[in-house]
């Protein structure tokens, strides 16, 4: 006899079992923007993330065009500086840099951060900048967001138009320190042609933080059918974004 | 009766048991203008550690003039980033943030490597980046060269005329913010001014990196008995400069 099938709520229950696991947050950006405020993790972060059940957080880096370039490198380790102080102000909150310590988090029912990177620019074109992130705790990094960089060039919002050139040089050479130091790669934002680059230069997992199906709307930001498969090939995870899903009303169900 | 007395040899042998411990070494700035090479730890500075017998060695961060102010934390990284890269390359040495890493170091037959700074240029006026430089390892700051900066003015290289100001408000929070996150105050080159207010602003042990007795030659930048005692009381350390002893060939014992 099949057991009986599994109730909305028992599936919920389920799944939210080890908390949500938010793999994109613009969350630096956030506490840099309101560094003059003390315990914005707490006031302004804590309640909504008590009350969707999230355990592990993805803490993306992020530079805003106007800082471009030459503030790049000093707004990214401010972002690393306020997500370092706030957490030090509320024990809810741990910085994660190994599966161990978000395991450890999760026992110790805190909310694990991890600190990723949303486009390479803070390390311009250096590589042992990547070096001085790692340390700070960078475990994840999506070389471009939706303009070039120095990496690369990210997808447009658009079913065509993003540049038809893959990585640059740096970029390659980026993937595969990368792949040595321990950085996974993000394939969030980058485009097509990048995302045959990147693939091709390392042959450890890799994800997609936050994306949806081209299928359901079709724009290179998101990622075809075939994309998904590649990331699925090589045990890689996607985490899917509450917008961007589909112009249609009728298809956008999350 | 009274034990043999210890000749040269025994006490040489006595005091190199745990290796010297060098306080002060530009190591980070040469790493960097030697980015383009490799391996330089162990080709330029193996052969004479182990010649000198040196255990310990502070690795300087020092921002040349001419990357003040806009390139100051850059570079500064890019110190640090060379540090990490050459220790990864060469297994004789460690980098150690902690008492124990160090004696740890000592036990496996290690150099280690403390990171220090030398001017707090790279900080800017931006307190939260000591946090930064502390995940990188930063253990030790004095808070200025021989010039002045955002914490405060350098002794000069004469008997007077150092600025007669002490620390400004931001050094001043800079000391109560490197007591408080475990960061040693190196009171090396600071004017007489701010070697007080530092003293003032606190109740730790301090040490001075690299000086000499003003006694023996009287410029701001070597210390004075009374301020040798202040270091004592504390229970801070003071490491003898091989330069700077005395202009008088009879005092200059080294």
């Amino acid at each position: 006899m099949d057991p009986a099938p599994e109730s909305t709520e028992e599936r919920i229950t389920r799944l939210h079992g080890q908390g949500i696991v938010d793999l994109h947050l613009d969350l630096p950006m956030f506490l840099y923007e309101n560094r003059d405020r003390k315990n914005v993790l707490a006031s302004d972060f804590l309640p909504e993330f008590e009350a969707g059940d999230i355990g592990t957080a993805a803490a993306g880096i992020y530079i805003e065009d106007q800082y471009l370039p030459d503030k790049a490198l000093e707004i990214a380790l401010g972002q690393v500086a306020r997500i370092y102080v706030e957490v030090e102000r509320c024990d809810r909150f741990t910085i994660c840099r190994s599966y161990a310590e978000i395991k450890n988090a999760r026992e110790q029912g805190k909310i694990g951060l991890l600190i990723t990177m949303e486009g390479a620019e803070p390390l311009g074109t250096d590589l042992n900048l990547l070096y001085i992130f790692y340390e700070l705790g960078l475990r994840v990094i999506g070389l471009t967001h939706a303009r070039s960089n120095a990496a690369g060039s990210g997808g447009v919002f658009a079913p065509t138009g993003s540049s038809p050139k893959g990585l640059t040089a740096f970029g390659c050479e980026l993937v595969r320190e990368c792949e040595r130091v321990g950085v996974i790669l993000d394939l969030a934002h980058i485009n097509p042609a990048g995302f045959d680059d990147i693939l091709e230069n390392t042959t450890r997992p890799v994800i997609v933080s936050h994306t949806n199906a081209r299928k359901y709307y079709d724009i290179e930001r998101n990622i075809s059918d075939e994309q998904i498969k590649m990331v699925g090939t090589r045990g890689g995870v996607i985490g899917i974004n509450s917008v961007l899903v589909s112009p249609k009303k009728e298809d956008s169900t999350l």
